[in-house]
């Protein structure tokens, strides 16, 4: 009894949006239906059984609507019906605030008879202490599946779809909402917001309808034992009104869909803006979603949103402000961060340019043509520099337009921010003609930011002429801000830099990250649905299973006892032809399988030598030097290379080597050589005498240069992460550390260099040579397609330090070491 | 005809405010008058003249109202007079919105029929580009010298106090403010405001009532041709009412008023909140206030603000919400930064935990007992972990009373947060008398912050309770931050380590700063008063004289021929007993005069072996090492140092010897004295072959340790600034750079420290021993000290690098060198 032409109609409407009718359950069903089931409906309005049949009746949904009750025949007009089964017609949603033990039986009886989609706003689930409340999840989980039902919740306060419209959430915002549920007319895009907190979710309409934001969807997740926050936020992103998506996440159980979500955003142009709470180690425990170090997954989550375009969002009129900005000029994004400011008040133009400095952008003087025009209209007392302090009396008498055009049309101006008393709508009122013409027709935002609070009024002819407003000078400057970040983020990204994670650089794809929600992939498949790859992403490789190191299916080495050594060339020093320090020619990178399974069959930790041998198959530089098992074969290399030589001793248990004594560095000439090989064998072997040693490595000493730290590890949640830290005090006080996703190329690779707050010592301080940052970039290049191809076989690599040598002189890898995936089932 | 009752009556109400009736004109006058006279009344309320009318009137001024027109008989039911002199009775304030061309002769009539206080509303005057304005205004403030009056103005928007009430004033948030001026009950105490721009102190009165703030006055300053900012700032200090003062401003015309009020307000426990605006090059062009590096001018002000407890502004809404948290809970501020969070909603608890961590608060978990007592409140999805989330059915049975006693209760919380939905009043209503009783009796601070937007009705319960609401999460916590900040502040001063600046460490006044608003000094002593030291400030000095450094008082030496050579001790290597590396025993300092007369004494710059000598006379360390004119005296004094020694050429017109070749380290043996004597010299004539070399200083090499820099550069707003950084990168790449006014005392100096991020440096990192930081710490309060004594004599000093060596081993002032005020004659 599924509602067949519903879908049609809505693949009509959202044209183009075919992948999702592919891998999901019909979320048209449930957030455009046709007709409704209120299972559980009441005509008492202080409980929420009530509320949700005020809201969804109040607003005017017009399709045929049921109500289930044994004892009322109907309930604010909707005739009622003993049970689910003895619905007269079609439903599409049925809406569902049953107590939680007849939950199930009621979605049962809902599938039965073809119901699509469900919410369940009755709590007494997965978010209870103890087994219950979990089985009644699961059961609701395995019903989704079972009837390919879209179930929002349990425990979820619902959704407003304003376009429709339909309220189908018992939120006081929804119910006494003042002006309507959208405004009269403003030329807002839609913004639409899914959260996990029902609370939060429509905290952001309550605070945003007064500012005349055209909301087109609110989401309330509840617990996600059917669709989760990505499902919803990826169909959202495609709603034809939506021009951005806002998004509260207290833990994401998929993450690879967020990257995918957020690739097909930027497809598509619309920003996301992300509030992803758990920073705090309270937090975290309040959200209950991570078991990876709390910075460090803040830090990937960071690193992702970075990388594709997800804007974060501070504070709720933070989001707010920012998703007004560009609701209302979606395809205007400033080019650059000059501002200007206009402002009746010298005082508030004052500070609200130290805001804007503040927050990264400028407030430079105006060209002189358009500073005399200007001035002709002021009087004695204001000033065309910038801010441009019309004055109050211009305002009283000329109204905001006159100034506001010249200011948006100036050249050296990339968005304009107007710092006005809005605490009254006169001036605008009378002004509406030209604002609308210029709200119309300017091709940078311009946004009203009030020194007083907003009148409504105001704020309501200004949406209609096509400005949205805010009472917060921060909120303004980070708008603008964000506007412009997001466009150079379109513009790397049409310029080709972005691709998907977790796909090679060779455009072969490499292995998912082996954490995420197996569950929800599995029970697609098991829906025998064939996942197709989006034209939009760039053949995001999406595998219904975990890669084939993450346990049994693997016959794995013994980490004890003897260890495999690796394929390796060059090791016995004098034959090989070892690289040579800014040795950059990338060469003939290994498959990545045949890397995947050296790393396999390696123990937990690979040691510097046989670290380096992998790294220098995929063209990465570490200097020539070979493994010597005795002194003689310690001085036959030295010799070899010629010139001072490090040593240091090898072996998997050794991870810290200088801790040991067990390196010497500078020594030249073969009895030196022979005596530091004796001394740090000795040294290494009296603070370890169980551990097996492999010999010394004896490498070319690294010329002098900056030092940098270069590293992969693995997220549990994204997957491999290349980190770039400034060596020395920089990392070790300031943390001063840049994480990205893998794969990066140069111009990632530049990007995270500029997100070092020490970045200037690689120019070149105290008269030092500016450093070689190509090869340093290329080196960061080679270690991504490093861990790409390592994929799940790498747990970390650690390049520490790595010598970034004057410009032209290339790098050197001084130290390397790796720890392989088989550490993961020795803990 | 002066009031004199009003004055006493005022004197009475403000009891312990003698100062100001000494060194001010007649503010009781100003702000309590007892009868008014509108000079320019109209009963048009289009216009400033009839909205001013408009306001005296509605709020309900019940003394004897006067108007001055010729063409009414009446205005609004005021009784109107040709002119000023025709005025029936005695009157305390004027308000003058006549053209600006006559104001002058009214404000003259006025003060011949003894009026005291006058606020000139009309525009025209010095804000006006050209001579015209500005001559008008300097004879306003001559009008102010002469008849002893209180003028606000030209160019304000007025004030108004709501204490009284008397809304004189035009902005429309008074005139059409909704529930009346001050809210019918609120537990909170006043807050004053105090602005340079009309438009945003009215804007914090307008943006804070709603919040159910209490203000007592509101002041626009205008263009400040008689008061300025400082001089109502420390009246409305005085205010018994008050128990916060917000402060915009964008220039600060008598720096020593700002420190001069910030103590009296630190004295009377009320903190002041200032924005300073002009931080960013646009900001400063608009409020035109500062010659000085805009840079280095901001962080003088952030220096001076943390010395002296003023807590910066960000925006009007954290302005407000800080200024609540204060005015609920004045004596009642937190003793630590742990903060408990009460909520409904998981994810607006987890939300804002994020967001106090953020700031700088903590959330940790709760006491095991309370959680015990809360968890029996609860339902199965509730948690009392912190944040404590009781979840929307406790809020909708119990209320937020009894979980929130519990949690105010708690041993380890040092203020609570509530995150709830204050979109309606329905909850709160039903529980006021338990939070009444709560507001009333805990000891901690609770600031409701809502998720929704609030409900009026909601906050202003709340406010009656005792507790103030804000929809801002980060302005929540940083209230929280800032309130126990300012705690710490005041038992630091309690503890005694807050003295004055400018005054010497031994209790004898420095020399003040040389800037500052002579003018307004001047016209004081013209009045005759004398200024009596306030007891609370510790004898702040205030001289109305510039300092005799500053000009033709002083006969100067030449600056290009001969130098004066400074006396100094030592100077010929053999027979000086060296000061030694380590060596903080402070000697007796020489007295300021004699310092200030050797800085007056000698060229603009004073070379490194000069400095020495000065700094040594100050107890300040610096490595043993003497003056040699030629090689011979170089070796016979670098045998007398014994070990290797670093020579540098000394010449005060090659203050960068390093550039010109004049510097060999680590020199050992006679040969290689001789030999570098030679080369440096050569080097240094071949380079600068015009310049004058006094010779070479030979001194001991430092031994290693960590380099820091140290420095004194003299503000023009604030006097002599203590610097302290970060050698090496840290200063060069980070800007690692803290300031402070002088004096500092260990206590301080410890702070300066703490301010520095790459302070673990000074710990000791990658194995190296911890620094001697209480050698350090000593060299700041002597380097202080020497600043002090120096006065304005010394414009610059800089120790760069200074050693910090191993702990108990002291620090070595590695290079010194000295710009003296006469740099300040030769630009």
């Amino acid at each position: 009894m599924a509602l067949a032409p519903i879908s049609t109609v809505c693949r009509k409407r959202h044209a183009g949006r075919r992948w999702e009718r592919l891998t999901m359950p019909d979320l048209d069903a449930l957030f455009w239906p046709r007709s409704i089931a209120l299972v559980g409906a009441s005509s008492d309005r202080t409980i929420i059984r009530g509320r949700i049949v005020e809201a969804v009746t109040l607003h005017g949904f017009d399709g045929p609507m049921y109500a289930v009750s044994r004892s009322h025949e109907e309930i604010c007009g909707i005739p009622c019906y003993p049970g689910v089964e003895a619905l007269p017609g079609p439903v599409d949603l049925a809406i569902v605030t049953i107590p939680a033990e007849h939950v199930a039986a009621s979605l049962r009886a809902c599938g039965k008879i073809g119901v699509k989609a469900a919410i369940v706003i009755s709590s007494g689930f997965g978010e209870e202490r103890g087994e219950a409340g979990a089985a009644r999840q699961r059961e609701i989980a395995g019903i989704a599946r079972e009837f390919d039902m879209a179930i929002l919740g349990p425990n979820a306060e619902g959704f407003l779809n304003a376009r429709m419209p339909l309220a189908a959430t018992f939120s006081p915002t929804v119910v006494h909402v003042e002006n309507g549920l959208r405004p009269e007319a403003s030329r807002a895009r839609g913004v639409a917001v899914v959260s996990q907190s029902g609370g939060i979710g429509f905290s952001f309409f309550h605070r945003g309808r007064p500012k005349a934001l055209n909301f087109s969807f609110v989401v309330s997740m509840g617990n996600e034992a059917g669709l989760d926050a990505m499902d919803v936020a990826g169909y959202l992103v495609e709603d034809e009104e939506t021009a951005v998506v806002l998004a509260f996440l207290e833990g994401v159980r998929a993450p690879e869909k967020l990257v995918r979500v957020a690739e097909r955003a930027a497809g598509l142009r619309k920003p996301l803006i992300v509030a992803k709470v758990g920073r705090s180690e309270a937090a975290a425990a309040a959200a209950a979603s991570h078991t990876a170090s709390l910075a460090g997954a803040a830090r990937a989550y960071d690193a992702v949103f970075r990388r594709y375009g997800i804007l974060p969002g501070e504070d709720q009129d933070h989001m707010v402000d920012v998703a007004a900005g560009f609701a209302f000029f979606a395809g205007r994004l400033p080019s650059g961060t000059r501002v200007g400011i206009l402002t009746p008040s010298g005082g508030a133009g004052a500070w609200l340019a130290d805001v804007c400095e503040h927050h990264g952008l400028t407030v430079p003087p105006l060209d002189a043509e358009t500073r005399a025009t200007i001035d002709r209209m002021l009087p004695a007392y204001g000033t065309s520099r910038n801010p441009v302090d019309v004055t109050a009396q211009v305002i009283f008498t000329l109204g905001y337009a006159p100034a506001l055009e010249l200011l948006a049309r100036a050249p050296g101006i990339d968005a304009v921010l107007v710092a006005g008393s809005l605490s009254h709508a006169r001036y605008i009122e009378r002004d509406m003609e030209n604002l609308v013409r210029i709200g119309a027709s300017v091709d940078k935002p311009v946004i009203f930011c009030g020194y007083t609070r907003a009148d409504p009024h105001a704020v309501d002819l200004l949406a209609r002429a096509g400005f949205p407003c805010t009472t917060s000078m921060a909120n303004a400057a980070k708008a603008i801000h964000a506007m412009h970040e997001y466009r150079e983020f379109l513009e790397r990204r049409v310029g080709g830099r972005l691709r998907p994670a977790h796909a090679g650089d060779d455009g072969k794809a490499a292995a998912p990250p082996e954490t995420g929600d197996a569950r929800t992939w599995s029970f697609r498949a098991g829906n025998g649905r064939v996942e197709s790859a989006l034209p939009e992403t760039g053949g995001v490789h999406r595998r219904p299973v975990r890669t084939d190191e993450s346990g049994e299916e693997v016959a794995l080495p013994e980490t004890g006892g003897t260890r495999h050594r690796l394929a390796r060339t060059g090791e016995d020093g004098e034959e090989a032809a070892p690289p040579v320090a800014g040795d950059m020619h990338p060469r003939t990178p290994s498959t990545g399988e045949s890397l995947a399974r050296s790393l396999r069959e390696a123990g937990p930790v690979i040691c510097e030598h046989d670290a380096k041998a992998l790294l220098s198959a995929y063209g990465i530089c570490v200097p020539a030097g070979g493994l010597a098992a005795d002194a003689g074969e310690a001085v036959r290399i030295a010799s070899a290379l010629g010139g001072p030589v490090a040593m240091k001793v090898q072996s998997e248990d050794l991870p810290h080597k200088t801790e040991s004594g067990g390196v010497a560095l500078g020594v030249e000439g073969k009895a030196a050589v022979r005596e530091a090989f004796g001394r740090i064998m000795e040294s290494a072997r009296a603070f370890a005498p169980d551990v097996t040693i492999e010999g010394a490595r004896v490498e070319r000493m690294a010329g002098p240069g900056v030092e940098v730290i270069v590293g992969v590890s693995r997220d549990p949640d994204f997957g491999p992460m290349l980190a770039l830290g400034l060596g020395g005090v920089f990392v070790e006080l300031l943390d001063d550390v840049v994480l990205s996703p893998v794969p990066v190329d140069a111009a990632e690779a530049r990007e995270m260099l500029r997100g070092l707050r020490g970045r200037r010592l690689l120019d070149g301080v105290r008269g030092a040579a500016p450093a070689d940052v190509d090869a340093l970039v290329a080196l960061l290049v080679a270690v991504s397609e490093f861990a790409v191809s390592a994929g799940g076989a790498l747990e970390a690599l650690d390049l520490n330090p790595v010598i970034v040598h004057p410009r032209g002189q290339g790098v050197s890898v001084a130290d390397a070491g790796i720890v392989t995936a088989a550490v993961r089932r020795e803990v």
